[in-house]
């Protein structure tokens, strides 16, 4: 006989297929919403099929949306356009509440050794954008090896098209310690110093 | 404007109200649900309603089952019940494989300071179990004061019908170091000492 009965079980794989979450983990969820009203864990479910009917990706900018176009690409100051990895770090740069451009991502970084090239990231939506209209691209992918290729890629195809390239500052995380700084985050922060 | 849109803050919402899961781990799960096939959304989804929808509580144990009478009760040894917090508690006896007898399930302890008291637990289905056929009830609640509370109290009202009660025992964990082990654990492994 199996621990747990089969529809238990059959919750238990899903919850298990969510990033970072493990058997036992999951096994919570699944007593979690056996212990809900029918209500409940009807919203919930719904929930998770309306997400995925109604979320799509805006045409231009690649983020989600619930129509065509989002309201960032509708309404923000299109002269400085964002460039990140995946829309999470749209979200990372909203709650800043600073950023007034538009964004665009890429859904994705250049990553050989995963087989993944220029053309299986969104760089061609992004060329197509760039007209006399934009000042400005601020590179935002992660400070990582392919994060850093990536942005540098971009940076030379953008160049000859006479639009900015800027990419995010590197240095010490306010409030960190020097002592605790890895090597290369130090370095990076002494060649770009500042006057002050 | 919202950092989320609707569906997403809805799912965010949601996933939430999981145990242990906060804003930026429910965010992480929303994302992996968008990233999803539309049928493997809909598995999901429907994994929690069909969960709901068919686990049912055990008429006799009080533990998980899609029948009337969960598979437990029906074909294991009835002269030894092991009476348990929560459903999760019989998953942790099963899966030693070991023990044959039947379980009963309380949903809950007697918590004076949460209100809850005898009667909201099952404590009286538990006592209209036993019969001549019952030679023994292990109580396997947690060893925390409410279980043991929970213990002591049961243990009182079973002694008169004549069945044996036990206890899980305590002691070091297998495994464990004398140096780590609390006071209260050492001191009570001490005084119940095996004859070697």
């Amino acid at each position: 006989m199996d621990i747990f009965i089969e529809p238990i079980g059959r919750l238990i794989n899903q919850f298990s297929r969510l990033p970072g979450v493990g058997k036992k983990t999951a096994q919570r969820y699944a007593y979690k919403i056996i212990s809900m009203t029918d209500a409940e864990a009807k919203e919930f479910a719904e929930s998770i099929t309306e997400c995925k009917r109604r979320v799509k990706y805006c045409k231009i900018c690649g983020n989600f949306t619930e129509e065509e176009i989002c309201e960032v690409c509708k309404r923000r100051d299109k002269s400085v356009i964002c460039v990140v990895k995946e829309p999470k770090d749209v979200v990372a740069m909203e709650k800043l509440h600073e950023y007034k451009g538009v964004y665009h991502v890429l859904h994705g970084v250049i990553s050989p050794m995963d087989g993944i090239g220029p053309d299986d990231i969104r760089i061609k939506e992004l060329l197509s954008r760039i007209d006399g209209s934009v000042q400005e691209v601020i590179m935002a992918t992660n400070p990582d090896v392919e994060g850093e290729a990536t942005a540098m890629y971009i940076a030379r195809l953008l160049k000859p098209l006479g639009v900015n390239v800027t990419r995010l500052a590197h240095g010490i995380p306010v409030g960190g310690e020097l002592e605790y700084t890895d090597e290369v985050t130090l370095s990076r922060a002494l060649s770009e110093r500042k006057k002050i």
